[in-house]
C-alpha cells in the first residue's frame, strides 16, 4: 500500500498530464515491487513559483540568475 | 509535541467538520500517549480530485471504474 | 481515501498504543466525513529526540529549560 | 525541479529495486513534464509494518483479517 | 541535497518575506552542513487558518481562548 | 506556529549540528515573520543514501557519475 507524493512547481500541468503521472507511478510500483494498485495512492501538489526555492532564491529568480551567468 | 497531517480529497468538508477532526485527533493523542494538547499540531490538506490518484487513475475516474465493474 | 501522518517523538510508544492511534484516527474519519476505512491510510513516524526541535532547542534541552525557568 | 516522496512498508525492498524506482519516477517526470533530471529528487521512506495502518488496523492485522473473511 | 518544507498559517507573508526564508534556510544549510545551495530545495506551504489546529482547536479559536483565559 | 521539516542525506550530522539547524531555522522564523518560538517545530529526517535519488540515480551513484563526467 504505497503512498506517493509528487511536488512540482505550478506551471500549467494539465489534468491529462497528471493522470499520466498517476498511472506511470502506479505501474512502476506494481512492476518493481508487485504492489496492489487498488491500495496505491498518488497525491500531486502544485507549488506556486514564489513558494519554491533553489540555490537560495525563489525559482524564477534562480532561473534568471542561471541565464545571466551563462 | 505531536504533528499530525490529514490529507483528504476536496469534497466540501466544512469548517465545523475540520474542527471536529482537529479536536478528535488531539483528544486521541492525549488519551493514548498523554500528549500535551497545547503542543499538538494538526494540519489538514484538502487535495483537488484531479491531484489524487488510486488504482492508477485520478480518483473520479477510479470511482466510475468501480461502479461500471460491479 | 484519506492519508494521515502522525509524527511523535520516539519515547516508547508500544505497538498496542500505535494500533489504538490507527483505529482512533480511522474511526474519526469514518464518523466525521463518512470515509471508507479500507482506503484510509495512517502512517506513524517516531522521531528521535535529537531530531525534534521546539523553542529553538532540541526537545530534551527545551524541556530542561522549561523546568529550570519555572 | 520536482520532489517525489515514496512511502512503502518495510518488506525487503533491495537497493536495486530502490534504484529502479528512482530511475522510473525520474524518467516519468522527464517524459510527461519535461523536467530536468538533475533537479529531480526522489526520497524513499520504508515504514515499519506496525507503523502503517489501513482499515483501522496495523497492516499485518489487516491482511490477516482480509484472509479470514474471504 | 537537502529538502526543506516550511508550513505556516496563511496570514499575509509577502513574496519578499518568503524569499528571505528561502535565502535564510539555504544559507544555514551551507554554513552548518556545507551543503550545495544549487541542490537545496525549500518549499513553503501556507495553510488556511481553518486547516491548522492546536490545543484541540482551529488556530483562531485557540488564540481567542488564550486571550479570554488570561 | 510554523512546522519545518528538514530532510538531509545521512552522512554524519552531529547532535550539535542538528541543534544549530533547529536554532537557526527558529530564529529565522522569529525574525522574518515574528513567529513565536515556543510554537515553532523543527523535525529533521536523515535519509539513507540508498533512499535518496537525484538525476535518476541513487545519490552515491549520481556523485560518481558527476566526477567521471568532469
Amino acid at each position: 500500500m504505497p503512498y506517493v507524493n509528487i511536488k512540482i512547481t505550478r506551471e500549467g500541468a494539465t489534468p491529462a498530464q497528471k493522470a499520466e503521472l498517476i498511472k506511470g507511478v502506479t505501474d512502476l510500483l506494481v512492476r518493481v515491487l508487485d504492489k496492489n494498485p487498488a491500495t496505491t495512492f498518488v497525491v500531486i501538489d502544485e507549488v506556486a513559483m514564489e513558494d519554491w526555492g533553489v540555490g537560495g532564491l525563489p525559482v524564477e529568480a534562480y532561473r534568471t540568475s542561471l541565464k545571466s551567468s551563462s
